[in-house]
């Protein structure tokens, strides 16, 4: 049992001027978080309550899964990275530490010796390396609920995307990919546990795997309207996946390339270098009918993307191509290879200045709809129609590029698909070989043969997963926190801490209360009942208890619950007659309990 | 209950390299920890559980003294700490992180943004300043259990000395100075009460307040002969203060100056630069009848400190001349000052070179023991004798600067002083008003006045705390774990994990132990029976249960305590008939649960 008045809950009746959303504004207004610095918040006591019990939850339902709990360095030497596969990629997010003291400020800049650990597997792999040899050791799992580093340029939101952050971050060594799939499996089921028990409604979907370089993975998102990602589903047939990986059947699979019907023909586009100029008079070109070069880059290797015209590129999907960091190409870079200046790039046999320059001609499967379409001359100033994707096309390879949107087939029902914001609160990996390979992360079968282990990843945002839980369940007055995370989940409101009758009454039932199992705050402040109220319903305890006043005079206390979801369906406020008081709010406590636990 | 085969313990029959001390040796061998870099280590499953135990027992003495968790970042802005009082000193001993990005490297050197924290004063006294501005709100006292950074130069001793290590913090305001004593005397007892309830020998001794700058401290010390610090104490009076801070009544308070007997003198010592030089032939000048002259510099400033001959300056003392940072003067800023190079200084009124260049001249106490003494003529190759203190010496402030000695008479009761060795492992602070004020941390009481808050700061190293617990408890077999952060405190050895009636046995024991409170190890692993005895002894859970073999056919099993101090008294094997087995096991549990309580 704590007091108010012994406790430090800094409620705000004005929200912070960077604050965007609602559970932003809602964290700061009810004194669970102060901002540091950009991208950095304190985790003020009433949050730190939320954040132990999500950890406690969080590390029953991983050791239930299997994993084992272990805790790693924050400081990473930079050579852990710059031996594995992705340093590239990772240093522009990881902060760089420099260990060489005052003196040395002068020979800077150089490479650091340290970096801010953004997540492990860099440290992991050549752990298991060293300590793992033997398939009888096999398989493990590793867990650790530690604070992540992350070089953000635009922090935002406030714990939805900081500098730190609390994560769980698992690590699952197997000794092939039937067992790799059996580790998931668990920590999926771990994670959708997770996230009943702290009363979050999260959706497991089809995600992309990017720089991780995984072979399959699934995000857990919590759908939300000022979610940074978007899902897109189908109800019938349960299909979800992250846009940037979500798929459609909009390409039938059998689609032939469509027959020629004309040769190809060059004709005067002067002035013309965008899609839109094309569809327009005097040219008339659908968006449809329209071939979409792009040049992008990849580790350092120009290379083509066809779209349909109509078609956005979705980056994620240029994952699956196998390069590190990809990124748009210049026009500097351009026009050498292609012979011309974007708006008139094109990739018709014969007409790219330089071929040999690129890494491929890579075409969305989506192109096999256009006939007879229409791309650049590789030529200022000039077209091509009658353009014929097999005849023409000097492709190297066909794949899904195209960003999906709602309307679109279910690649399962057929159906069509929809698409909802969310917030993505997990991300569970299978990650094969790569990593381990690069670390010789081996083991040693029963007949004497190595292997290289086959690894899984596994996060949880635990900050952000507070901070989610806010944004799925507030109301204009405040939060409302699921029962098995309230920071405290009944408030005895005192009306007046004078009186000491009422006190006395107060603390039997704050009693009562903790006995059935509850985690019980008593506003004994020096402060109207009007504040008292007002501050209870922005930190949004499931359990209002008031006591005093006509009230108590009358021989009742009054027994209110912040959320209709919490427990009776009601938030109505319910007289309680003082005798059967103390019994009333054991068995709602009780059932309270029994609800979340269900 | 945890089975040995699927959970992770990599014991090692070799220590590592670098591993000087025997805790160190251990927690590499008992695979508690793993070294990642210099300084860093992860915390391998079976450390992380010590490490969780002693987290939760010091939340619980830290909840129970009043104190309230929250969580503060990791990465602070610079500017935060260039606010502060101590920005020269801390910047030594912290992490500059570069936030700028790739990009950026070719415009260092610059000022970082970020740096990593080694503490949190500069943090939470802006927080509180923003958050309380009445009487009303005070006393507060803030903790939180969270990892800590520090560049250190040379990492040593595994968790003791690190770059990133966990301790728990804490930081108190109070309205005034009665106020922040009786927090102290709080977190005081609280310390004794964590210490003692992990099984932990550590004694409050007075310390140093160092960098600090606060008016009063004690450091918690383990006895230990690897410790870094000396403890001076009387067993007779109960004194004992860190070497750094000790005193004696060596100087008799009332001890007035000598009488000169003589005129000052001076004369020629060729190639005689040092306290030794003069001692012998043909000199024949006592070291307890030299002055020692020493040159510092203070925040820029250069002084003088004066000793005995046979004295060593105890250079943390200097801290009471209120400089931040105190380093020895070079001979090239000496010689300009005094006139000669080091070898042959002195304080004598009259022969400084450049008085006026000095801070001051302090003197320590003891050289009023000194009648006609001998100090350097500032002259290269000559002395003076005949010096006395009172007629001669230009002393600016008396002040304790020697080092103290075991021997000397204790300032309490006069016995001789002891020393033994101690490793710190927290300290508490009243810092006064030194944060507050430079922060702007006021109150305002009932009649409408402003005062600054009266701060304390605390600190206990949970790392340096388990590591300490193994160096204070160890054989020559392994460790020897108290039993309330024991990892296990019940090891049931399973001689064969084949023979499925011994399991079943191990099954029921191990169920009977966990009914009784312990958290319980099952040794199933597929080895011969010394390895499983090696290691159950290397990694010291305190009883151990032998199951299978000829006892077990014989109707017995076996039960052994790893420390006679655990329980017992004694660490015999004893054989328990299978019928009793389960009664027995669950009284021992008790039993230890008991004591370890008390």
């Amino acid at each position: 049992m704590k007091f108010w008045s012994q406790f430090f809950i800094p409620t705000l009746k004005e929200s912070p001027a960077d604050a965007e959303i609602a559970s932003h504004k809602l964290l700061v207004r009810a004194g669970l978080v102060r901002k540091l610095g950009a991208g950095l918040y304190t985790y003020m006591p009433l949050g730190q309550r939320v954040m132990r019990k999500l950890t406690e939850i969080c590390r029953e339902e991983m050791d239930r899964a299997g994993a084992i709990e272990l805790w790693m360095p924050h400081l990473h030497p930079a050579e852990s990275w710059e031996a594995g596969p992705r340093w590239a990629a990772g240093r522009e997010i990881m902060f760089r530490v420099d260990s060489a003291g005052e003196g040395a400020a002068a020979k800077l800049p150089r490479e650091p010796e340290l970096v801010l650990g953004p997540t492990h597997e860099e440290i992991i792999t050549p752990l298991v390396k060293n300590e793992i040899t033997s398939y009888r050791d096999l398989p493990k799992n590793f867990y650790q609920i530690a604070t992540k580093f992350r070089n953000e340029i635009r922090p935002r939101y406030g714990l939805m995307r900081g500098r730190e952050f609390v994560m769980m971050d698992a690590y699952s060594f197997d000794a092939d990919e039937a067992g790799a799939a059996q580790s998931y499996e668990a920590m999926k089921r771990g994670y959708e546990a997770f996230f009943k028990r702290i009363g979050m409604h999260a959706i497991a979907v089809e995600a992309d795997t990017g720089v991780m370089g995984g072979s399959f993975s699934h995000e857990f998102m919590a759908p939300a309207e000022i979610g940074d990602d978007d899902i897109i589903y189908c109800e019938a047939s349960g299909y979800a996946a992250n846009r940037e990986k979500a798929t459609s059947a909009l390409v039938p699979a059998d689609l032939a390339d469509a027959a020629p019907v004309g040769e190809v023909e060059k004709f005067a586009t002067p002035g013309a270098t965008t899609i839109a100029a094309l569809e327009a008079a005097p040219y008339g070109v659908p968006a449809s009918a329209q071939f979409k070069t792009l040049v992008y880059v990849g580790d350092g290797q120009p290379f083509v993307v066809i779209l349909r015209g109509c078609d956005e590129l979705e980056e994620a999907k240029l994952g699956a191509l196998g390069f590190t960091l990809v990124r748009p190409a210049t026009p500097e870079e351009i026009e050498p290879i292609m012979g011309a200046k974007p708006g008139s790039l094109g990739a018709v046999k014969g007409r790219i200045q330089k071929p040999d320059a690129l890494a491929g001609i890579f075409a969305d499967h989506a192109i096999r709809l256009i006939g007879n379409g229409t791309t650049g001359a590789n030529e200022d100033g000039y077209h091509l129609r009658n353009v014929n994707v097999g005849r023409d096309l000097a492709v190297t390879r066909f794949g899904d590029f195209r960003r999906v949107h709602e309307g679109e087939p279910c690649p399962r029902s057929g159906q069509p698909l929809k698409s909802r914001r969310g917030i993505e609160v997990g991300h569970i990996f299978v990650l094969g070989t790569k990593y381990s390979e690069r670390f010789g992360a081996v083991y040693t079968d029963a007949e004497k043969q190595t292997h290289p282990m086959v690894m899984g990843s596994y996060g949880i945002g635990i900050g952000r997963v507070m901070q989610a839980l806010i944004e799925q369940d507030h109301d204009g007055d405040g939060i409302r926190w699921p029962w098995a995370v309230a920071p405290f989940q009944v408030l005895v409101t005192l009306l007046d801490p004078k009186d000491e009758a009422a006190a006395a009454v107060a603390k039997t039932l704050a009693e009562a209360a903790e006995r059935a199992g509850a985690d019980v705050l008593v506003d004994d402040r020096d402060e109207r009942p009007g504040v008292k109220f007002k501050d209870a319903d922005l930190i949004g305890i499931p359990l209002r208890l008031t006591v005093g006043g006509r009230g108590l005079k009358e021989g009742v206390v009054e027994l209110k619950w912040r959320s209709a979801v919490a427990n009776q369906g009601s938030t109505e406020a319910r007289k309680i007659p003082l005798a059967e008081a103390e019994a009333v709010i054991a068995a709602e406590v009780s059932a309270a309990a029994a609800v979340a636990a269900d």
